[in-house]
């Protein structure tokens, strides 16, 4: 019998603090580094789906294999908050860079919660 | 000149532990559900994407305008990760009260984490 877990997957909630705004209004340009980030951590993609708010603002998820990615941007405070929830042997760390680079994020504050029992 | 606000939104981590595991199995369900518990607690729906995993189990996202609710289902071990990101004034208690009902979860387990600074 199997035994019964308790742990189901790693939930990353990360805050980019002081990004470059203009990085943060547009959808293409997110869309472009939110799927190079879930690439080279090497999530395994289902499908994804962004949204442009009016002026300016992102929302944007990928569904992986592994369970998925989020953002939401807020360019006029220079913010963003992502999140990598996985219950794969993808590395999240890997995709918290890539968007840390590409935000010019000055600051990361990075929580790690187990989801399950 | 505005304020600069240190919480851009309230993310719940909501675990629904002992479910009727047939009611997280189907995409179809699981998304109805969703899309009511959405409905029920007055968020804005911008766009909402399921997937059906084989043999079963159910991963989907719903953009909002207040930022996102997901959801994650293992039917075989009864359970489900639901997430409401909000930084609007929906109230996520009425998702998760709906969602309670609706997998017959007998355990309930939710965690509230500020966003932002």
């Amino acid at each position: 019998m199997e035994p019964i877990k308790n742990t189901f997957g790693q939930h990353f909630l990360v805050e980019f603090l002081q990004c470059n705004a203009e990085t943060l209004k547009n959808v293409e340009t997110v869309k472009l580094n939110l799927l190079k980030s879930a690439q080279e951590s090497n999530a395994t993609i289902v499908s994804h789906h962004f949204h442009q708010f009016q002026p300016d603002g992102v929302s944007g998820v990928i569904l992986i294999e592994e369970s998925h990615f989020s953002i939401h941007t807020w360019p006029e405070h220079q913010y963003a908050a992502f999140d990598v929830f996985t219950c794969g042997p993808m590395d999240p760390n890997i995709a918290i860079d890539v968007l840390k680079q590409a935000f010019e994020a000055k600051t990361v504050n990075i929580k790690t919660i187990a989801r399950g029992f």
